[in-house]
């Protein structure tokens, strides 16, 4: 049997195949026009399993559910969209019915951070791990929490929000319009902010090699490496800033696992070997219990996807 | 049949009988001596059962376990105490064995802030309500998690450390180690804290009516319920900094219900009134979804004998 994975974002849908233990048979991907009305998104969508069924020649029996991961908040019971900023019907649309309009098969539906959290703890980074927590570092800060296997989505399946904890008392403006979220610090935005000020702070820094308009997350990076002393500090901090709200977390929710990703992770040790350094000194309880294992995420972008494929277990 | 609860704390021993719906029967609490060693401390927990049931006349084959609450942190499948700062033995002491050297029952641990959540979720302000959060603003700050009306622990047991999450970077120091914990910020040592420099700032206030060794957790409150500007600051601040804790764990858990325990409630309306506001403007999500709720706690000091009871269940 297969499963449908489908990562339904702001910009792109991503539509694949999936088989029951979490490999891509094959996906396609086509623009979200997150404009036009859902009648025509789920259209698109019910195009690609189509055509994806035809190119593999698996046939439509062989299916056995629908997994759609969505920004925004959800009752999954009903497989509603209460809300979500990234598409313009905005609201209250139930995607469950929409989809079963085009097959009749079980549909789940998740939030994309959920679902890659799930993925991730199913067949990626954190397998056979039961309690993961995933974080991703990307334009803002993303998450997710399984507990026993399974997404933990709290009332009203708004748990998970973990770039939304105040990490820096009347700090920086966050989108979600409080000031000094987590996400206003460790975010790949935030960083970009963090080298642009301290660019502007130390006129000598080899930063400014990178013109304002191409600064981007690898720019300190990059610069550190080359030992300019305004980069690395760029960089400590912003290590620090991730430590501090993957602590808080850890106080809370203590999972066996903890999940990294977002594309800054490509920097691999040399960002996340200080953060997990510095986390681990920072929990409750630091020395005297085991350290916490910290992972780099493994499914990339394909892991909102492979988790919407994953749902219906 | 009845349940023996017992709340170990680093000062008191209080040790009840209770119902299977969590009433006690009866109750009785000696001093911890915590300076002792455990088999003593454990000999005086049993000589309280052998009398609970000598004066209330319930005999021991009408018991069907024994819970324990305990600071500290547990391996709550072994019946052992991890670590805990509050004991002189300190650390590595298997209490189910200790226990069960006196009586021939199941015997329960659980971290004494998790008990306490427990009961407010079972037979308390939560009654009823399967995913409840609690914390307890008192010296410090403690939490439980209920999830499915069970104990959240996490891995290690080490989750609900809900004090101990930073909200202000590079803030006042916390007893684990790190700065700016919401502990430093919202505990009631805190709110001492910040009426003591109120009222140095302010030589004017009217809380320098209150010698300074005698200022508490009620100082600002009496001053500014009688209008006085210094005090007025000092609680609309200090209720800034429990709203933010409370909605960095909203974001986190989205619980069906959020209960605030310790003393400080008895300001009721007065000090959580404006807290459960300005949560509520704070949480993600504020306005699109439905109002969190948030009670205050109905067990008071009961609450951990109560849960530790109830840990059967």
């Amino acid at each position: 049997m297969y499963y449908i994975g489908i990562d339904l974002g702001g910009t792109n849908i991503a539509v694949g195949i999936v088989t029951e233990d979490g490999k891509i048979v094959k996906k396609i991907s086509v623009p979200t026009g997150a404009h036009r009305p859902f009648e025509e998104i789920f259209q698109d969508m019910a195009d690609c399993i189509r055509k994806l069924l035809s190119e593999t020649g698996i046939a439509e029996s062989q299916l056995k559910s629908i997994g759609i991961g969505t920004p925004g908040c959800l009752d999954t019971k009903q497989g509603m969209l209460i809300f979500a900023g990234n598409f313009k019907y905005g609201k209250l649309v139930n995607y469950r019915e929409l989809m079963q309009k085009h097959f009749d098969l079980p549909v789940y539906i998740c939030n994309d951070a959920n679902a890659a959290a799930l993925a991730e703890a199913k067949v990626g980074a954190a397998k056979g791990i039961d309690n993961v927590m995933m974080v991703t570092l990307g334009t803002g800060v993303g998450g997710g929490i399984v507990i026993d296997g399974k997404i933990y989505e709290g009332h009203l399946t708004a748990a998970g929000e973990l770039g939304h904890i105040v990490i820096v008392h009347e700090g920086e403006y966050c989108t979600c319009g409080r000031n000094g979220c987590w996400e206003a610090y460790a975010s790949v935005t935030a960083l970009i902010r963090q080298t642009k000020e301290a660019m502007a702070k130390n006129p000598d820094s080899i930063m400014n090699e990178t013109p304002l308009e191409k600064v981007n997350g690898r720019t300190s990076f990059d610069a550190a490496k080359r030992g300019d002393k305004a980069a690395l500090e760029v960089v400590a901090k912003y290590q620090e800033y991730i430590a501090d709200g993957l602590a808080n977390l850890v106080n809370v929710l203590c999972p066996e696992i903890i999940v990294v990703g977002g594309g800054i992770c490509k920097e691999g040790d040399y960002l996340l070997g200080p953060v997990n350094e510095m986390m681990q000194k920072r929990v409750f309880g630091a020395g005297l219990l085991p350290e916490r294992k910290m992972v780099v995420a493994q499914l990339g972008n394909d892991a909102g996807l492979i988790g919407a494929a994953l749902l219906h277990a």
